[in-house]
């Protein structure tokens, strides 16, 4: 019964069988090894965009960071979510990359800015003249920190107050398949199509041992993305073992069927937790992150069971927690949890 | 015929057997995993330093700017030999992980620092009060860059050098096996006995598919190095496949073995290549890395027969290439290189 | 008719004299200069504080940024009110001289901070382990952006948040004396006594030319300041000038009777824009700044009449303003600017 | 007897009365003031380049600094003499600016880089793809830390070497007045004519008490360096007293006088101490800076008379100085030091 993160899962049995493959004999290091010049012309094709240019890296925070840090200068705002994991979750890794960049919050409920919140936001910010950071990048997270999901109309209203101001826009798709399974459109529609110049695309909590791709839709800036990569130490050496997990994750729709079995756990939970009596979801659950309010007693009786899941700041009286169901959460997962939730 | 360098290797067996024994399952994630509190136990025991903290990474840049940014103040010079990997192979990583610290080059043949080199370039350094930088520490590359050995006596002399002006010291530990085994020395003697404060512990160009040890022998620093290791984004979400990586490694001294055979091969090579006419080395090649000498000729024949190596500037008259022997290189591998390499 | 800053102002007579007398023959530069010794003295004994370090600078971004540098590591969060100078009005020299340091913005009415804010804002930060930004250090205002001033029980009432963190706190002082005149207390009382560890004490909006000196209560990283300064491009060579200013500035108790009348002034304008009709103050006004809303078509008046100020966001049907006094206002200044205001 | 550096004398009477004229009345600050205006129009015609861009700062280091972050990107190598001042005497502010460029020296005799000395390192780095730091830009000092000087012809000569790898050009003029009349050549001639893209244009040492303009010959980069100066802390506030200096220094010549006075004390010097037994210049010294070796004892001789300069090291059996005059030095002042050196 582990519901902790998606991250606490393991790699999927195809993408360990990559790996093997992958070992065998010498391969030219640092991204120019065969399999990265097929991973590259994948995502191309998934993505609809020939021109895109795409890179590997081992973490999504340095994904992000990187990502950030060629589309925003030092004296840029990032306008994100309160609840970023830009913002709350990578120890200032993006001011770090991009030399002192300041990250403004925009605030919105369930996890999701709005094109007003961001306007407004935006409106406030860069006005001091020489005096105040200039705006600089808008910053999505799709599926959110709430695990809501922005459909694309959604991703292009934001990204639409973002041109309006010449800024870019960056995805955090650290559960990008998911979110893409949450909506049911194309890689292409939730991304360039809907107004986003970089993807950090991610594979590590779904299914990778530790892989993500950021793919540029402008490769304008793909050169000053290598030498920050490599500046950053997130060029790896022996580098087909990266692109053999993400040839793997991308070959025969591996990664929307593993996302796809992650959101069908998430939602046979959602509707287990709210047929039990007290139990409410604080925020809409459309992909595999669930925040449900529960009695008190519950996080007690769940613990005993042998429930691993994170507990969350709750309201007077309630308890709260944060359930996140993966690529090898089973049926009997969630019958489980389920019942070391319920009264008895 | 794969000499280019020892990271176009792939992974040993007993390196992939443990990813796949790791996957099984959960497991806590960010450095949290079962196997990490194994790692560093069997890391305290090798070294003989039970105060140690111990710390994985996916890449050696990463390790290495890290260590340094620990140890040197942005204001700090880092002394280190002409041809060091973190002055010429790291895009400036060691400058944007220590915000500005400046890397000032001591001179010495066959790749290696002297003490009295190193002492004249430290007198240089750090004598204009303010407006100079400061002297901020040494680092150490052993095996070199030249392929060459430092003894623990050496190593010390330099770190004694150090120590006199109150400087931490830093070794460069990407083939610290090879070192070792060139030297038939034990890892304490190499590290904190010779007075090393912080090593970058190699393991991705001998055997693995991507994991580097930090080991910092005086743990006062610990918890800056996790935050900035989570900052520069290297804090892997998926953690236990460094864990793995690295257990498998140090079990059974499996990190000696394969550096052993990458050895061994390295003498092989040696001592054919000095039997060919016209051809000698340019560095004593104690280890797995040789830089010779050839005549003009033999760059086309070695590849019209697949030799696969890197070409070096060479003197008039001369062709130069540097050749590196890993885990996997065979004893045919060798035979083939220098019947390709010879004269016909 | 000047209140769109104190900083329009010019320097007072005493000052530009010692500018003259400094400017006779030769000095050491970098601030080993004569003058600089007896300024050290100076402030030393006005703060009753004999350990202090005291160092100058040109502009009070500079003065904050390296206050900010010493006190707080890149990992760290700076706690400021929403409208601190230093989220709002250095374009990031924060983030830049601390390397990435995140300010996270503490509400408060009139400006202001309250231990329940300050204690509440700092609950929710460095909650997430290695994952989030670590709680750093705290930088109050005094006078506030809003014009109003920290008791010194205020003060240390923050202070006292920040120590139960075990953190250090800064007091940007551009207009330090302005706050001493309006609460009427001793510099000692509003700094160390109040639990202030750093202090950037403004002298360019009172009367110099450019000069701000940063005393550093426990001088522990006096050396550190030093090597940041120099590396930030502020060491004047000629420090001289800085020097002569700030000797001026603190001889005979000229910086408390440049901010007296200053301070007069901003009561004079208080006591007359509320007998307007239809004006009222939005904060309180303890010293020489003052934020009136006043009637639909007042700006367009006085401005015909040559007054000059920042017009500000305001309700709506109604017009805001800031109103700055400085030393050089005179009883004529407010009585035209009153004049301007006022309906026909 | 002050030979000790040309920041040791104080501001001509020119500049202090200009400082007296700018300090009536109000002034807006930041650079909007109307003797701005003035500066950019006097530099304008001076330099022959209307559209240059003008900005004023307190410090060479900021000048420098400054200029540098705009010309050269994080990754970035910035090829400068080994003894510039950049690399030498600014505790890293070039890599603190630049967030962590590298300086990689070029070596040459009398303080000077030399076509060759130039291309040959320029050659020798930047090879190494995205593993090496990229080739950034050039940055030549003129007047050199040895008190040569380059003609324009040898400044377009560096410049050319520069434009064939596609780099930038920065020409570090702190002594740049001194540098034209030792060359007898128009501003233009020494910047914009010979390839010089950004010129740091000294005023600090040659008669003003803290002033330095940077001149930015192709002004597409003038905002983002309005906004790096604003996030350095160097925006003053009451700017218009840099406008005054600037504008007094660069009225009816005053520049070039004070300059031509030094560098006529430096001649006087020259020939006096050339004349003494025993005693020779290390370098020309066609400006005024001087080098001289001389006879054991006459260090101790000269400070007994009072004598203020620095020594150097020397060569076995001898003593070396550093000798500088100013625009205040007198022809009493030479007869003065060289009486104090001569044998008795």
């Amino acid at each position: 019964m582990f519901f902790a993160s998606d991250n606490t899962s393991g790699a999927a049995p195809e993408v360990m069988a990559a790996l093997l493959r992958a070992n065998d004999g010498y391969a030219r290091g640092y991204g120019a090894d065969a399999i990265m010049d097929r991973v590259r012309a994948q995502v191309r094709e998934i993505f609809e965009a020939p021109e895109a240019a795409v890179f590997l890296v081992a973490s999504g925070t340095a994904a992000n960071a990187l990502a950030l840090s060629i589309a925003c200068p030092p004296w840029g705002a990032v306008f994100c979510h309160t609840q970023a994991h830009i913002a709350e979750d990578e120890c200032g890794a993006p001011e770090f990359y991009t030399n002192g960049a300041k990250l403004v919050l925009v605030p919105g409920a369930h996890g999701r800015m709005t094109p007003e919140s961001l306007a407004q936001t935006i409106a406030r910010t860069g006005t001091g003249g020489v005096h105040g950071v200039q705006r600089g990048m808008v910053s999505i997270t799709n599926v959110t920190e709430a695990g809501t999901a922005y459909t694309p109309a959604e991703v292009a209203a934001l990204t639409a107050v973002a041109r309006s101001h010449g800024l870019p826009a960056h995805l955090d798709g650290a559960r990008f398949a998911n979110a893409l399974v949450a909506t049911g459109v194309s890689p292409a529609a939730m991304t360039w199509q809907a107004g986003v110049d970089i993807l950090s695309f991610g594979g590590t909590k779904n299914g990778l041992i530790g892989a993500e791709a950021v793919v540029i839709f402008d490769p304008a800036k793909a050169w000053e993305f290598e030498l920050r990569r490599k500046r950053g130490g997130h060029l790896l050496s022996k580098h087909r073992y990266l692109s053999a997990q993400i040839e793997a994750y991308l070959t025969d729709g591996l990664w929307l069927r593993l996302a796809g079995q992650a959101n069908a756990m998430g939602a046979a939970l959602a509707r287990g937790l709210t047929a039990l009596p007290g139990v409410s979801l604080q925020h809409p659950a459309p992909a595999n992150m669930l925040f449900p309010v529960w009695p008190m007693g519950t996080h007690a009786r769940a613990e005993a069971m042998g429930a691993v899941y994170y507990q969350m700041p709750a309201p007077d009286g309630a308890e709260a927690a944060r359930l996140v169901a993966s690529w090898s959460t089973t049926d009997a997962d969630v019958a489980n949890l389920l019942a070391a939730l319920s009264p008895r």
